[in-house]
């Protein structure tokens, strides 16, 4: 059989990493797919650049437009990231009749009604493994290993960099700015880590899994969603005394065909598999009606596991499989019964701080505006004073309503014997 | 397109399982396989025993031998267990032009040359996801998304029986025997345990596992295992001591295509990932050249997590994506350069615990025995009395050769100053 040839878009890390594998595996790869995969030409944006000698000048080119088009490539790679010119790009070489493999959340996530459908509409696939956990086969275990469940709900941590710096802040007490510092000094962060932080890329993510568990079309910027940097060290030492770690969790909940998504920092029991994922690794857990609760962990980032899911990709358009699966599956197609729920109506226990300058009656006033809302107090921890002489108060509540509990702390932070605004978490289940 | 039509071998629990996974959600999966999964033959050992409603009688025959040869049948489900009469029946289902999934670890160990061979050479697939690690779909994994990986290493808890009576060893200080009962209570063991307790169990996954991802054909019971049941509480508590657990480990290890294999009791660090599986869960952790480490954790037995991966396997034939995978990829098929290492040349550090009744010079003794095996002692704990009046003394070794570990032991075991047999595990990297 005839080897597949590959046109890449992007010639970055991951880029190079996908041409180290690709000639470096050369002969194992082909006899695990049935065919060679040749990489024949690859779309940079400077031709002149010195590069890794896997990405030899003769295979390179500054225009990708024409290699999207080139009637001698069978699939495109698109490792470039962010929207522009990636959407358009892939939405060429699908209707030039090309199989599309993307590491590409960003424009899954904002686009995915477009690509799923164009690829559907052209009877190509896209294949996008690397776009969620890494090297984590996630994509492949819900469009295939776990495919005959009903999905119940996914808890993921799907930021490396925020993990990095969540275990930082956790294990070695650093305060955001420090655990920061360290992750970009690892090459775990950016320059500018925003949309890693702010929980955006989380949120893309997640929105890609919705997509592909739930059939649900929801555009990752609407997911809501709370970053890390606005976490406390004391925070961090008030959940370790209670049991719990502090982690980013991705979160989506089926209840009734209508689905609840959220990204924000919450309350993991010690010693639960989520808790143990430290670093930059990635973990998704995932509980179906038939098989219960699974995990899939591993490094969520970096060129090399990355190139391992696109070169995986690769191996099964060459074999047919994949195809296959995302025509019969409709892979990336919304199923139309399932609804986006808000995130206000999840149900669970939270962890909430508040902090006061006399303690005199004030337990008796923030018990009071919980019950405003139907929530209740589960237990109530004593702290020492902090060091501008307000005295955090630490409580558990039963489980409530994440919409009345944002209505409660809205209220608690108007009542000036809380010197500072309360900050809460969700636990997790 | 027309619907699958499958034919089952057995009608224990597993088999009602996928019966009513194939009944009560025949929409969505036929949504997600693009085309319809029906159940149009069950043959059973008693036509008359009561069943689930899942299998009605008129499903039912005796006849398993017909049910294999009726053209009617696009693929045969194969969820007796055992090796005979399974392997006759699933090399006459493949002869007779039919795709087989098996949930049979022991078949599959034992026989995996001839099976695997007469599938290809049929043309046909074997499907076996659901023969290692109950519902967590690992087969897919190595097949499929982390197929891009040369597999340097495996290191699983494949036994859920084990797991579970280890962990009550570990956490609430049961010995042997009442742990077992408890296993038995609860399900998670069978009247005679044997198979799951010896390593054997595990020992066959393994095999299972070894022939996928590094292409060795070795029989389940060429592979050196030791079982938990000499285990003794006295140990639990030393090694968590040093903060490590026990756990029952399948390994496999890569070095110069050659692979040492082995299943054994072994001291994991607490909070590592593998250290975190409790109860009945299984977990799979495989490191790959590209990708790193990877960990995929799940329940390991159970009808519903069983069913889930055999019917995983019924949609991926339905779609034809596992007859490509299979077919490309010489799936089960041996590569000729692999071939086995003894379990002797492993190497690891060592825990070693001896008895002694007398402590003056005993230290001297011990260490000149492991000196002339070229084992070096990293550490030595001290400890109390044991009831018998003789004092257990143990020792973590820096790494050595388990062949040189076993002679030394052995030697050990001779010295009149070791009131009784020395205990060691490896302890895992």
């Amino acid at each position: 059989m005839e080897a597949l040839r590959v046109g890449m878009l992007g010639g970055g890390v991951v880029g190079t990493g996908v041409a180290r594998l690709l000639r470096d595996d050369a002969g194992r790869l082909a006899g695990r797919a049935g065919r060679g995969l040749e990489l024949i030409r690859v779309a940079v944006r400077d031709g002149n650049k010195p590069r890794d000698p896997a990405l030899p000048r003769a295979l390179l080119t500054t225009d990708a437009d024409a290699l999207v088009q080139d009637p001698r490539v069978d699939v495109v790679v698109e490792v470039i990231g962010g929207i522009e010119p990636a959407r358009r790009l892939i939405l060429a070489a699908l209707r030039a009749g090309k199989d599309v493999v993307t590491a590409n959340k960003a424009v899954l996530a904002q686009h995915g009604d477009e690509l799923f459908a164009a690829a559907h509409a052209a009877g190509r696939c896209l294949a996008f493994e690397a776009s969620v956990g890494g090297g984590v086969p996630i994509i492949q275990a819900l469009a295939q290993g776990l495919a005959a469940n009903r999905v119940d709900s996914i808890q993921a941590i799907l930021n490396g960099t925020s993990n990095f710096i969540l275990t930082q802040m956790t294990e070695a007490g650093l305060d955001y700015p420090a655990a920061l510092a360290l992750a970009q000094q690892h090459g775990y962060a950016e320059a500018d880590p925003t949309l890693d932080v702010d929980g955006s890329d989380a949120a893309h993510k997640l929105a890609i899994l919705a997509r592909l568990a739930f059939g649900l079309s929801v555009p990752g910027n609407a997911i809501e969603r709370c970053g890390i940097t606005q976490l406390d060290p004391l925070d961090f030492r008030f959940v370790r005394e209670l049991g719990y770690v502090i982690k980013l969790l991705a979160e989506a909940w089926l209840l009734d065909d209508r689905l609840a998504l959220h990204v924000e920092p919450t309350l993991v029991r010690r010693y639960a598999p989520l808790a143990e994922v430290r670093g930059p690794n990635n973990a998704i857990q995932v509980t179906g009606h038939a098989v219960g609760q699974t995990l899939f962990y591993g490094p969520g980032a970096g060129a090399m596991p990355t190139a391992s899911a696109v070169v995986a990709d690769l191996m099964s358009i060459a074999s047919g499989s994949w195809p296959r699966v995302f025509a019969a599956g409709r892979i990336g197609l919304a199923e139309p019964r399932v609804r986006l729920r808000s995130a206000a109506e999840i149900t669970s226990r939270f962890y909430l701080r508040c902090q006061v300058q006399e303690r005199v009656g004030v337990l008796a006033e923030i018990d009071g505006i919980l019950a405003q809302h139907k929530i209740s107090i589960a237990s109530v921890v004593q702290h020492e004073e902090h060091p501008d002489s307000s005295v955090p108060v630490v409580l558990l509540t039963h489980g409530a309503n994440l919409g009345a509990m944002r209505h409660a702390v809205r209220q608690l932070d108007q009542r000036p014997s809380l010197v500072r605004p309360c900050v809460f978490f969700p636990i997790a289940e």
